[in-house]
């Protein structure tokens, strides 16, 4: 493995326990029934554990790595390649779903090209091109170990660069038309798995295709023999730019102390890569919204998460983080701002000849 | 029934078809894949049908119906009755749970005490007090037809109110100690169930609490035969003011022709008794997050409604509302601002070379 990946997972740290005992106590002193508020009670502990009670997390940011897939051209998308280079610069110009919800919920969207099929860098977007979209899973390996290697690292840089501009919250979301079925290829290689067990319908294909996608998967698998105890020879083999980039972006979001919003399926893939790189990874992790695609709930119970939001959304580009850092920071209200029993208690002179708020602790205990 | 309720009913006309096959359409135009958005979209065409595309919901309010109900003396509750009138005016004063997340999604907060047992007004509290707490189910019904259609009236009160007060979306809340009790007996009556299947444990009771509870529903309703063919009959024998003002705010809402979010479990079953009494009510409705009261969902497939959120809270207060609100703004804001495959066309000379675009809908499709 390359010196700067096994640095990179050897700097991720647990939670800071110490932490998260004080947010504990904290919760269970404001004034209301014990974990009445759930997860966001859950959320506000887990941050504190991250980077601390104080944590900035004004801003947030999406980073949508988008990349072309080899596969796209065996007929087992709804979409030509061509639509990942399109879409890509409609996100980074705001047009796109994600990007309304980004405005909408006050996040920076960035897209990074880690590899569109495209002769030159394309305006708007971060260039940090690996190579020309990847090799067919169908035909031979998407990637070398060192494009695979060279991509991970990139995702980090990202990761880096946001922290370095005081990003405090980041969402990891994608654009790469074909990149459902890396993630099912990626999944059925790490879980050994057939592919029946981890291929959807992606952007929307027929039963014809998603037996041609299964088809695809398992025959790569078979003859490629992706290591499934080594996630970097998944991703490389079978996987693609973009999950390598994201896989190494959640390593560095752990490594950098903050927290990170997993989008949809494809998202949740690389989150799963990067848990078994480094199992650590996964307390750095924030779910936000349920995919359709039918193994996003395998890779949930794999990382011990579950979903916030049931929106029925499959838009992919990041678009389930925007709604999520505003839960985050809710989480984070609620958590420094609400009143404790004390402090209502200390407060009597307020409530007009009210003087039992002291009974509060007892009567909700 | 009191003539201003069966006028109130009255008013309450459909959905405007016309508006909502103009949302559709323009949902297909936009630049994604059909449906990819999924909820964002049903929502914006649901907000469309309500209050036209062009809706004015800045300006958003959580009203929080405040009472006592008699049937907290039965030892059903976590709390004592007074935890009603100090938590009211704890929201009142923003310190609450709902009120940090009002203030953190932009929501305005707004507690009418409806009947709280105490003697006189109580500040920062909308007085519209009907009697001070109901009666014990237990014992006696809990209030008189005559009380339960006033409470319905003031809280089609407070909803005009609010609409004249520039409002464009609403929330209902509750503050009441007691009211999961009432709000299940409420739906043992109105769905003819054994309280077993409708009780849970509130804010946080024991075997023999819980026992208790749904041997005092059962017996209630034997008692008090409330007719499940008439609410108000339901809402004044078993149910309570609370409950009995939020079921006349959203019959309200929807004669304003205005979009509101249910909260929790008693939300909920005020929103049920108002279907029942216009089934027209619930075309106006929308679910926020999923209740751990065990009778919520039955509640929810009553009203064909599906949660978005799933926070496991269970605090009260339209604690769930201001989090919902952040999502349909975000729904409509996707649904004006997006753009669609035909924008995306005609700006082709920002795309440095790129001459497909056109093909967008094509390639989706």
């Amino acid at each position: 493995m390359d010196q700067r990946i096994s640095s990179l997972i050897g700097s991720i740290g647990p939670l800071d326990e110490a932490t998260m005992e004080r947010a504990r106590a904290r919760q269970s002193a404001l004034a209301k029934p014990p974990h009445s508020l759930g997860r966001l009670e859950d959320l506000s502990i887990q941050i504190s554990g991250i980077c601390g009670e104080d944590a900035d997390m004004t801003k947030g940011r999406v980073i949508v790595f988008a990349a072309d897939n080899g596969v796209a051209d065996e007929a087992v998308t709804s979409a030509p390649k061509s639509v990942t280079r399109i879409q890509a610069m409609n996100i980074a110009r705001g047009f796109s779903g994600a990007g309304v919800l980004c405005r909408q919920f006050g996040a920076e969207c960035e897209v990074v090209d880690i590899g569109i099929d495209w002769d030159r860098p394309l305006p708007g977007l971060v260039d940090s091109r690996i190579r020309r979209g990847t090799g067919s899973i169908a035909k031979g390996p998407a990637l070398t170990r060192d494009e695979a290697e060279r991509a991970i690292l990139a995702g980090a840089e990202a990761v880096s660069r946001a922290r370095e501009q005081g990003i405090g919250l980041i969402g990891i979301g994608e654009m790469g038309i074909g990149n459902t079925t890396t993630s099912s290829a990626v999944l059925s290689a790490l879980m050994e798995l057939p592919a029946s067990e981890t291929a959807g319908r992606g952007g929307g294909i027929d039963d014809e295709m998603l037996a041609n996608k299964i088809a695809i998967i398992d025959a790569a698998i078979a003859r490629l023999h992706p290591d499934p105890g080594d996630a970097i020879d998944v991703l490389g083999k079978v996987g693609g730019l973009d999950l390598c980039a994201m896989t190494g972006a959640y390593l560095s979001v752990a490594a950098n102390r903050m927290p990170v919003v997993i989008d949809g399926f494809i998202s949740a893939t690389a989150a799963l890569c990067a848990a078994r790189l480094a199992p650590r990874a996964a307390d750095y992790m924030i779910p936000s919204h349920t995919s359709i695609e039918k193994a996003y709930a395998l890779i949930m119970r794999k990382l011990g998460l579950k979903p916030m939001l049931t929106l029925d959304m499959r838009l992919g580009e990041g678009s389930g983080c925007p709604i999520a850092f505003s839960i985050v920071r809710a989480a984070m209200a609620v958590y420094r701002d609400m009143a404790t029993f004390e402090d209502l208690s200390i407060d009597d002179h307020y409530l007009d000849g009210i003087r039992d708020d002291r009974r509060l602790r007892g009567d909700f205990a």
